[in-house]
């Protein structure tokens, strides 16, 4: 099965667009944990088996794990086992390189980690992009429109009376003839998410900026027009209380992003 | 010491912009190192044995180690190890992402792996590069204008009569007060590199691209106009023999090269 069939598949078992970001660091453990070596995945374990049920896919940010050296990356590659084979397992890096360095980036995510899915970053252009497209099982999720406030900077310059963001989603889509190329748009641009549906009405998009970063639920389902949609909330869900016993708020915060996301697709 | 001073006393001590990048990979090791499961590192000591007078900085390009997992990790940790202390170390990783992540990958980076400089991709503006200039002991190149065919794609798009690179030299230069900000600017565009060096005469400038790329050394050197620079070589210094003594004709081809742009600065 390619990673698209199995994003619309466990999106329909579980009734869910939710997208839980593992974005774990030790010293935002709950106390308990901070001090165990293996905290951190303890701790991902713990929220996996509570969420499991809620979500669609679950993402992991590689530079939280990257900054613990090599046990970071056995946090990484343990995390990935233990969450179960039917739920979308997105690795976000923003990688981006020539093409011979971003086959390599392509191995070290899909085959030595075994992600389904990937965010890339599209500043160097076709040939740093291509490498990932060539997966064609996998999902590429290039960035677009970003959550931040730097989006600004670059983002949406104008180029010939269109954001720059628009000439990469319709740059990027000349790239791959197959289904496996997606796009990062944040939910803290909601009134320009309309109008990169209707460039791409239908292809995924993972939104990020709900929860912390402050993104309306509301308005970015509404603008989202009913495309395939991945809504992620990191640090909202897998932070909200720091008790022995974290896991039930954590799984209460879960279902409560899971069903309002529901309210408005 | 930081690492501007670190690189302007051994560019003096050796006399040499040349920067060997240390993109190892099995399959293209001599062939009797490529059963042994230390082989990258075994080379990539012998390529520091024999290079470390003729150079000022190797760049590690994260992304071919990081495809062997855990192993890749430990190579570069080793190899970053064995680098003598006066030479230059840049990870050459393209990272970015919004400001918690940067942190984190800046971590990694500087502090983990104790690299002096990085590479990174400016798409998501101010605030996923600001952590890197954070540190300022240290040297952030930003990407600007890249070697690569899809240098084109995007880089090169007009903004207010303007390419987007010079956009991204322009602010990025308000984002710090420090000298610690650097960009890169590949070989392969030396005429670009003119009009470069005139909104950034003396910035340093990371430029990949000759060799087996194919960017001309004198035309490049004479459009640096003097300006700090380093000039990386990978592929064509470190996999020049396949023969069981392989360094003596790295050592003679990155000697070719450190004279070679001594001939133009």
């Amino acid at each position: 099965m390619n990673s698209i069939e199995k994003l619309l598949n466990i999106q329909e078992k579980n009734n869910s667009i939710l997208c839980v970001g593992l974005d774990t660091v030790f010293n935002k453990l709950p106390n308990h944990l901070q001090a165990m070596p293996r905290g951190i995945l303890d701790f991902n374990k713990k929220i996996i088996d509570v969420t499991k049920d809620l979500v669609s896919s679950y993402k992991i940010n590689f530079a939280f794990y990257e900054q613990y050296g090599i046990d970071g990356f056995e946090f990484i590659k343990q995390t990935i086992n233990y969450i179960p084979k039917d739920i979308l397992i997105i690795a976000d890096v923003k990688r981006g390189d020539i093409g011979n360095t971003s086959t390599a980036y392509a191995k070290a995510v899909f085959e030595h980690f075994g992600c389904d899915a990937i965010t890339v970053t599209p500043y160097m252009g076709e040939d740093s992009v291509a490498p990932f497209l060539e997966y064609k099982n996998k999902l590429t999720f290039v960035l677009a429109l970003t959550s931040n406030k730097g989006s600004n900077d670059f983002q949406k310059l104008l180029v010939d009376g269109k954001p720059l963001y628009k000439h990469v989603i319709e740059k990027s889509l000349t790239w791959t003839e197959s289904d496996n190329l997606g796009f990062v748009v944040g939910a803290t641009n909601p009134e320009e998410l309309s109008g990169i549906r209707e460039i791409i009405p239908n292809q995924p998009i993972l939104i990020p900026g709900v929860g912390t970063q402050g993104g309306s639920i509301s308005e970015t389902l509404q603008n989202n027009k009913k495309g395939i949609a991945l809504i992620n909330v990191s640090r909202d869900i897998i932070y909200t209380s720091d008790e022995h016993n974290y896991e039930i708020k954590v799984r209460e915060k879960a279902e409560f992003y899971k069903n309002e996301f529901n309210k408005y697709r």
